[in-house]
């Protein structure tokens, strides 16, 4: 599965694996993908190194990839400290009001809130690169947009690409002109932060307003039909993120929640506010019913929401509080039905790509059915 | 671009084109694929009469179709006024009190209320059935999941082909097992009813939902890699009914709301129950935001919605008030942007498609860039 893009990166099949855990990316790479690590989760640059080391020494000189979370701009001399600040205590009684409600305890002194969505932080994002820029990651992917300029020349200096997400194409145009390399183009079926249109009309949206720079289709996606689908809409490669994470690889660490993830069905997905402040898709929960409630007091904005509530999901996440316990995850969830190993996966990927583009040639060589 | 369907039914191109308009359907059949007539504004039957004579004269003999809106359970006894009897007072004020704001004047005594959605009510969807008995339609196709069994079995018996539109698996299945021959599979991001699912995740649920039924992709489909799209997430074809709406064959005797379609992008549309009182994707106008204000009093459910809404409607046609001029119409409306034939239209997406394939042979053949 060759595009132009997999061969300037030398991948083997021009699949791009989104994953939270180094195992899951070391795999999808080893397996002739890209695995690209979300930072986010890294609070310690420390953790971060020896986590890209792991992978470094599991990928054989195969390329992988890091994605930040990293706003274009710099909100200067803003702290964790002032944001906090900002949090209104009616949202604060909220969030325990609902926790007590399904009987979560708060963190023992030994738990450390390992969910805290600092990511975005910019000094955090910055430490991040520094330990990025010190691999030879091949590829540097941004979820808010472009990354500041500043970074954006860094990467280029090291000979890696940036990519962007962007869930319209008025946003690919504009991450474009930042001189970025690829654009993400996630669709509203795609698990975490989406817009309203849905992959089959934004991928070749985005495709027109971009060229000739290659655009990644995202959203949707997790069989080899879907690859199909979205090569055929123009884009040079697939994104995937949601797919990995029943994955024999995948640290999830909760059994219920992977036991969640099993059971979901297309429907059982909501794009709401409830994670981050902006509209991300996600197990839909008693959780997100609760922030979604129009009753209730409703989420703060990014980045407000995020620090609000990074405490609640760490207990719930440590106490396995099932009704509340949710992940971002796409409407792909309903054919997650089995865990198996990422190589497994991988492997029905491309044998039913392979299918699915026979399939077409006969149906436009007019010998399907015949 | 031939499948097991398309043989069947004796087409060219598995392209299935809805339309409210028979000149449209004509030409689409004409053009190699499978012209389908909504019927539900036809509420005379004498007039749906002349229109598929009309069409038959023009199709040369090619099979063409039509699309009813039909419960499949009936409500015995229930007379349209015992339905206005049910729409609050408050309800009728803000239709007037919003007309009013926009300075929309009452029809004239010779206005009729062209677009009055009468479709729904059982008694006239079964005098357009009678009709198109007498017609030698290829399918019939229901907006509203299975029609009756009785209306299926008359079908068979005339050799037509049923299908049913489905949101779900869960429902496609559920028309499956009524009996019908089709599923049409119908994304979020189509225009009319839809439910949350994306084209790019329901198409292969539903094709492996109801195997081995042949199913037909809608939603989001404007442009030939669309279709190659669809055709890869195991459709039998492609249902496309956004695009005719701006060809020059379509009769939508509105300037205005022309100018409206060939300006508006992939963001402008919106899925409100402002229409019929089920979710249903149109252009987002002044009209669909004062029914989807949490301050108004909201739409009623089907079909008093569309009872209410009938009479201003077409008053709003009827003066062309620009700001509350809608149609229902898909994301893919941010394609249409220009009048051309339907003809045209057709030889682009033949010819796109045919270009879709080839790039995607390459691609999974490892020649692609090389």
């Amino acid at each position: 599965m060759q595009t132009e893009l997999s061969r300037r990166l030398g991948i083997e099949h021009a699949v791009f694996g989104f994953t939270p855990f180094p195992a899951v990316a070391a795999a999808i790479s080893r397996a002739g993908g890209l695995g690209v690590l979300g930072a986010v989760r890294y609070a310690d640059p420390g953790a971060l190194h020896r986590d890209l080391d792991w992978i470094e020494a599991r990928t054989g000189g195969r390329p992988y990839g890091l994605d930040v979370v990293m706003p274009a701009r710099k909100v200067e001399g803003v702290t964790e400290a002032d944001v906090e600040a900002m949090i209104p205590d009616g949202h604060r009684r909220f969030v325990e009001e609902t926790l007590a409600r399904h009987g979560v305890p708060g963190l023992g002194p030994g738990d450390r809130s390992g969910w805290r969505i600092t990511g975005w932080m910019e000094d955090v994002a910055r430490a991040q690169l520094d330990v990025a820029f010190d691999h030879p990651i091949a590829l540097l992917a941004n979820a808010l947009g472009p990354p500041p300029a500043d970074v954006v020349a860094r990467a280029h200096a090291h000979g890696i690409l940036v990519a962007a997400l962007a869930g319209s194409a008025r946003h690919a145009v504009r991450h474009a002109e930042a001189g970025i390399d690829i654009v993400v183009a996630q669709g509203y079926e795609a698990g975490g932060h989406t817009g309203e249109i849905a992959t089959m009309v934004l991928t070749p949206e985005v495709v027109h307003a971009v060229d000739p720079l290659p655009v990644l289709a995202a959203g949707g996606i997790g069989g080899g039909e879907q690859i199909a689908a979205g090569l055929a809409l123009g884009a040079q490669g697939v994104w995937l993120g949601s797919l990995w994470l029943t994955t024999d690889e995948a640290e999830l660490h909760s059994p219920a929640l992977t036991a969640k993830l099993l059971a979901a069905g297309s429907g059982d997905t909501v794009r709401s506010r409830a994670l981050t402040g902006k509209p991300a898709r996600q197990l839909r929960t008693a959780w997100t019913d609760a922030w979604d409630d129009p009753d209730g007091p409703g989420p703060l904005p990014m980045p407000l929401q995020g620090l609000l509530v990074a405490e609640a999901l760490s207990r719930i996440q440590r106490y396995e509080a099932a009704p509340l316990l949710g992940t971002p995850v796409g409407q792909i969830v309903g054919r997650m039905t089995s865990r198996r190993p990422v190589q497994a996966v991988f492997d029905e990927l491309t044998r039913d790509f392979t299918r699915a583009v026979a399939r077409l040639g006969r149906i436009a060589g007019g010998t399907e059915g015949a």
